[in-house]
């Protein structure tokens, strides 16, 4: 070995072994990262002006680099390049996703999950978070299932089954939801022998029909089209049903669209109940869903990866009325349960039917094993669980309580606000706590009513190029930020409008900042006389 | 609203705001986790003597806490209970799995991570952690195929391609590259719409074959299985093809399965190599594959899950020949990139490939935007790049060369060590840094060899009940520990047996500790002798 490979095996080791004393450098490098980042934290920005082309310059060597670099070296980079150009999610001016402010709580108890580097796919390498995630989940079944304590005590740590499954997000648990589902429908009967042996091509000649169907509002999250798109259903099998005008799952449309699927010859594998749709907040009619479920004999999954932690308010936990009827019900827990980013999971009504997407391995995940692996569709997993476990046990379900009314709450001002402001127009009402609304000045307003049809969609298209240009000015200023999307109204005829969309849970966001968010838009408008003026024209026009 | 929940309200704005002031009581619990985990991680032990069955009793009640909980509180009762139980995967003395020694600078950048809570899923919530990612991907694109600076120029952060697809781990990455095979085998043609609208059922009437098979080595990892399940393929066509003496595929079995699959009217939608298997560390013939994969027109994916790394050594890298041929190859970044748990990738050798599984929403991922989410199977995704970014650049390449070459070293002074021991049977040896072993003393070995099917069959069964005994009781122990699987060595005539089986990627296991190791085992086998006793009748017999 050459001299400068000695020495950098020395360094090598010193890296895996270095202490963590805050003399050290590693101790000071950690602490300047600390004050770093709460100075990023507390200033009140979105985000800093840099355009993604600018910053994609300082990411664009594809070399791998030859030699090592100091830790203090990379870091310097990092706080410059990456830290100063980040997104600042938990601002109490950014509304516009799902991404909110994170208990401070959780980073020290992070560095836990992160230098234990447990895999939580066998208990032989993370062992007490094994039962900690069972936990977890039990909680959040009873949540969702309210079962009584002598069915919890017998399945909350029994190997043979499940009360839910933990994965990195909604996407993954949605996917594992329909998995299920599609494995339950084809089980193995007879001479088949099921379809995760034989395949979806002769399952469906063994059931003796042309597809499998998947039914669910229009508004639902994409990760169900792609769940469709993954398991060979075929997204001309998710049944997209137009919702009513309060942008819930119109029912009389869901009982003609399974009439359909019926009478095409294919079979309806699931419905999908939406509780706090990503776009407008709003939550399916989940009793009535539950019934036609039940009438039609398929699997009911409700996506409440957004909503689940309503049922944490005696005040509001009524509108998610029938969830607990759900053969499986997804929820994130880096949404409104306040964890950090890679944590959902999709809870089981019946413990056992896990049995249906079960996997074993000689070298791990032998059957009769406690390991988590054997019914999760990720395999090498980190302990995020215990964050879950965290933000149960500190924020308590009252915590949790006060956080979603608060939220429903402010959503409910903000759409006084808009329904009162002279600019703009609130275009679906909250349920929970996400709202849209649009540019809709008053001199444009009632001659949008009244115009004839194709007046009035030209008017919209412009409106549209307002409301995507304020956006878009709105997020480069860096100071607050909305998102934006497209719907359909009835009171427009069904016609493609954009609106901007507002989340409001980071429960730091005021009344005032609302108020600045509709200033800071209107200051954008009055810059935008060209778009205006075609507007204005519209509106002259005889 | 009562003076109770006002207080609850204040003290959840303080859980939001309050900041990281070492003098603060975050700041306190902070720095006495810090040392806490100091304290646990310099203990060279594995694990503490609690039974599974005595942890559960801590993690059983599943009623959700209804009162908040101080943090101090909630902290002492996670470091009594879930760290004093965890395992300890870094240890020097824990070389039964894939988990493996950290580099401690991991810990403050994964407080950025942490902290900035980025979601990844949209430049919105992300903006430098999107670059980022994609000069990750390039570089490890850039590792296995090596195209030249303008190729990487023109597709490094180009949004209608992708160089590679992040997610959280191996599993993912191996199912987003069949699912990628499956799509594009069943592309859109003529009156067909591709298998993403039409579903497998009519994509296989289209293609006029009975099923989808993927070929694999017997050695494979589970999550192929669980993928062709997934992807509606069926178990029934995973094809296990049996491996040579070494190990490694067997070309001519494999020849003869891929005849067989045609002449059952079915199509070879891909060819999956292994690049380091999980329980032997063993290198499928890549070049061999790769022409056979062109033969027949089908995608070839490589796991490299674990040898992915090797290519930084350029003493070993000719192992991996044939793997810049691969249309896929999956690297887990929890594994040799050393990065904590919850981050692999896929590489794709067309980085217009991935227009197979691209999806899009109104809200977000619309079409043309620069939005990592329009190509990854999961959704909302914490910005873990970034820690491999950091390994990539404070480690350099030539870090990672040693880590690999000491690594493979290492495991040949082990490998020489049990075969020169009187006690044990070195099974496989090893090509990069697993080997497995068993128990197999002296006095039993020539019998065995020599004796009747019938009895070797007998003995090999009396000697699985020691490697599993031991292999329990050393875990139990918690000083050191090794794995175990069952392996069909060719010397056996194919009998299953049961080894032990040891993974060497940690930096800081010395040769003393590998001594140490079949020190314990010698010891734990002393204490055995109800389970010697048979055997020695066995070899007493006439």
């Amino acid at each position: 070995m050459t001299e400068q490979a000695q020495a950098t095996l020395q360094n090598l080791y010193r890296i895996f072994t270095v202490s963590e004393a805050p003399s050290s450098t590693l101790g000071k490098i950690d602490k300047d990262i600390g004050d770093d980042l709460a100075g990023f934290l507390q200033k009140h920005v979105v985000a800093s002006g840099a355009t993604l082309a600018e910053i994609e310059r300082d990411f664009s060597d594809s070399h791998m680099p030859e030699q090592p670099t100091f830790v203090s070296n990379y870091t310097s980079f990092i706080k410059d390049k990456l830290l100063a150009q980040s997104v600042h999610t938990a601002s109490p001016g950014f509304i516009g996703h799902m991404t909110s402010a994170m208990p401070y709580f959780m980073l020290p108890l992070a560095r836990i999950l992160i230098a234990l580097n447990q895999n939580t796919v066998k208990v032989e390498t993370s062992k007490a978070f094994t039962p900690l995630e069972r936990q977890v989940l039990a909680i959040l079944n009873r949540l969702v299932y309210a079962r009584d304590d002598a069915f919890y005590s017998s399945f909350i740590h029994d190997s043979r089954s499940a009360l839910g499954v933990f994965c990195s997000g909604g996407t993954i648990a949605n996917l594992t939801a329909l998995w299920l589902a599609r494995n339950q429908l084809c089980a193995p009967d007879g001479e088949f022998r099921g379809i995760a042996s034989e395949g979806m091509y002769k399952a469906l000649k063994h059931l003796k029909c042309e597809g499998l169907a998947v039914l669910v509002s229009r508004r639902a999250h994409y990760s169900i089209a792609k769940a469709v798109d993954v398991l060979g259903l075929g997204r001309d099998n998710l049944i997209l049903v137009d919702p009513d005008d309060n942008n819930r799952v119109d029912m009389r449309n869901l009982r003609n669209a399974c009439a359909r699927v019926e009478n095409e010859g294919k079979r309806v594998m699931a419905l999908v109940g939406i509780a706090g749709t990503t776009e407008t907040g709003t939550i399916d009619p989940l009793e009535e869903m539950a019934d036609m479920a039940e009438k039609i004999g398929c699997h009911f999954h409700v996506d409440a990866a957004w909503g689940g932690p309503t049922l944490f308010s005696e005040a509001n936990r009524w509108r998610m009325r029938g969830i607990e009827r759900a053969d499986s019900v997804t929820i994130d827990a880096h949404k409104q349960l306040y964890v950090p980013m890679g944590a959902g999971m999709v809870l089981f009504k019946d413990p056992q039917a896990v049995s249906a997407i079960e996997h074993h391995a000689a070298y791990i995940l032998r059957p009769g094993s406690k390991d988590l692996g054997t019914h999760t569709l990720e395999g090498s997993r980190p302990g995020k669980a215990m964050l879950v476990h965290a933000g149960l046990h500190i924020i308590g379900r009252k915590g949790y309580e006060l956080l979603i009314d608060q939220g429903i709450e402010r959503a409910q001002n903000f759409a006084d606000m808009i329904t009162a402001h002279p600019d703009f127009e609130l275009i679906t009402a909250p349920e929970l706590n996400i709202l849209t609304y649009r540019y809709n000045p008053e001199w444009l307003r009632q001659k949008l009513v009244t115009a004839r049809p194709e007046v009035a969609q030209e008017m919209n298209q412009k409106l549209d190029n307002v409301v995507v240009a304020v956006q878009k000015a709105q997020r480069a200023a860096g100071k607050t930020f909305v998102s934006r999307t497209r719907l359909a109204p009835a009171r427009y005829q069904g016609q493609n409008i954009t609106v901007f969309r507002v989340v409001l849970a980071n429960p730091l966001t005021t009344d005032a900042i609302l108020e600045s968010v509709l200033e800071e838009q209107q200051e954008h408008i009055r810059t935008m006389s060209h778009l205006l003026a075609p507007l204005r024209e519209l509106v002259a026009r005889p």
